[in-house]
């Protein structure tokens, strides 16, 4: 198993010059000095942890994480709080959900709290990367690929478990700006039976190209249906307040976890169990279609819109184009978002910064 | 562009030992001495071809190809002939195939030409690794993974296009041996308005586990459905012989390419074209579903199945059980399978070992 107490330290000796200026971060770009790394061979089991430089991987050409995909990921991020302590939010369910993926792939399993103490180690060690700041945080990208160096298509005998991290900056660094998307069901993201609810590279390839195709047309991301039901927007969990059509009552609806076609976000569920924490309105977790959207925009039942993710916390929508009809979603001028996706990024942010205590944002 | 007349060459210094037994020889497991690679840029395109030392990779762990499946390929074979000639099979469809699945993943395109002509000097400068003998070959695999080396999903601005390959015997050396299939509904392969018709690594990951799942119940592959619709079994295209219930013709019948759940096979189409230049019986390509294929076992107007691909030619099929029930399928005896996938595997066989005159081989 993965042995946080057998972990290696090899420290860099020629450090990367850090970032000037920490307001001209862009995501995945630069990263720290370091990576943890851990082997699996089936036979031997986990090799011993062990934090090394950041450097290039060395793979066989014939590796099935490059013909067929077997590879999952994780993204969590550090946050340094007012005190200086270093702070995870809720990263256990990041370690829960790597290993589902890696299981779904017949990539190697893991002990969860064993792994996290492993990146617990390596965020201390690479701190000086985090920049501070509400907003600002060290992005962490857990990864297993497989190295199998044959090429028949089955499950792997040997894999690479690494994290790398880069320093981010917040998604948006000069408050809200809503997105306008385009409704596609000519691409689907997922499908029952897929793996949509894994977090699998294999979820991510399809979906660049009708991605950039949606910006060509000036469009900042797609709205993902599947047939007439809404499912996910870009790369996040979608979110819908509105005036529910049944008795009017005040709405929090998103998609369910029940078909597999939904990423169970770790952001989704914050926000789901915040917002019944509140108690101020209804909160579902309930298909619905694009025409619901449509319909309740025309009746002025639609309040808000937003997609929830760990690089953005939420994302305000303001317009979402299905053939050729354009919904108009709401958007508090003042705010570039509605008062909800306001609130929940302020809530959100006032545990992960540890303003406010919470279970969810773990000290270092 | 994919300049051929640029084509670098570095013969490795230090060949490796050549198998002892080809009989021996496990698909993709050995590999050649050398590989083909080219690299590309955004902003200088393709630089010079390489046939070079075979060799591990060196990616950056942030490569999108290994977090985003930003990876396709291509399998291809070239075969001595009993003039000791190098040949390959109808290599330009896999040359376009290539292209469409990099086109489809934002990776770059190139000169159809001008890559066979650099795969054509590649196979010449390894060609004492092709192993004689009907059944025998040189397995090729061109791939193009992106080089990518920052997180953000999105179309790549570095990739590269490599080929390896390695000796393979057939797929079957002491004859056919027919497979028992497990008919799954509840894992989709492919699904409308995904990926399924382009050869991405994205494709294959998904279908390992439960592949896994089947062969540990005693099956030898899935026949993929989508619903009740049948579409593909195992990494191959599905063919099935019956007398059609609508007039009791005999029909060969394969799923269409129309909606974009069918990988569209090399070995598919040949085998279509083929059938169709007989004339014997009827060849469609449609739609047909599980129950369809049950109800003609029962009536006894199925008269053969075989998954098409590359790696098997022909790969017969004498079972499949779908919710309990077992459709079986009739087998001759003394071929291990029926007598249109012999007479198909033996036309495909003199066509590729240059013994039948025919355009779609091509002498290196």
């Amino acid at each position: 198993m993965v042995d946080p107490s057998k972990l290696i330290i090899e420290k860099s000796a020629t450090p990367k010059k850090k970032y000037d200026d920490k307001t001209k971060l862009v995501f995945g770009k630069d990263f720290t000095d370091h990576m943890l790394e851990i082997e699996w061979d089936q036979q031997k089991g986990w090799a011993a942890p062990k934090i090394t430089k950041y450097h290039d991987l060395v793979i066989s050409p014939a590796a099935s994480s490059l013909h067929y995909a077997l590879q999952c990921f994780e993204g969590m991020k550090a946050y340094k709080d007012q005190k200086g302590q270093i702070r995870l939010f809720r990263p256990m369910e990041n370690m829960k959900r790597l290993n589902r993926s890696a299981k779904r792939l017949r990539l190697p399993t893991f002990d969860e709290e064993a792994l996290l103490n492993c990146v617990k180690e390596y965020v201390k060690f690479d701190k000086e990367w985090i920049p501070e700041g509400r907003g600002y945080s060290l992005y962490l990208r857990p990864t297993i690929i497989s190295t199998q160096n044959t090429l028949g298509v089955g499950a792997p005998s040997t894999a690479l478990l690494f994290v790398i991290s880069s320093p981010v900056g917040p998604y948006y660094p000069t408050g809200f700006k809503p997105v306008r998307l385009l409704a596609d069901d000519a691409n689907v993201r997922a499908w029952v039976g897929g793996t949509g609810n894994y977090k699998l590279g294999a979820n991510y390839a399809g979906g660049i190209q009708p991605q950039a195709e949606a910006a060509a047309k000036g469009f900042s991301q797609i709205l993902w249906l599947l047939g007439d039901r809404v499912t996910e927007v870009g790369t996040m969990n979608l979110f819908v307040l509105w005036k529910r059509k049944s008795d009017g009552k005040t709405e929090l609806i998103t998609p369910p976890l029940t078909d597999g076609t939904i990423l169970p976000g770790v952001t989704r569920d914050s926000i789901i169990q915040l917002a019944r924490q509140w108690g101020e309105f209804e909160v579902s977790e309930q298909n619905f279609n694009i025409q619901d959207m449509l319909e309740a925009s025309k009746e002025g039942r639609l309040l808000e819109a937003f997609g929830a993710g760990t690089a953005a916390v939420v994302s305000p929508i303001d317009s979402i184009t299905w053939k050729g009809n354009e919904i108009k979603v709401p958007i508090e001028a003042d705010l570039g978002s509605g008062k909800l996706a306001k609130r929940i990024l302020e809530e959100v942010y006032a545990i992960q910064y540890g303003e406010k205590p919470s279970p969810w944002s773990v000290v270092v």
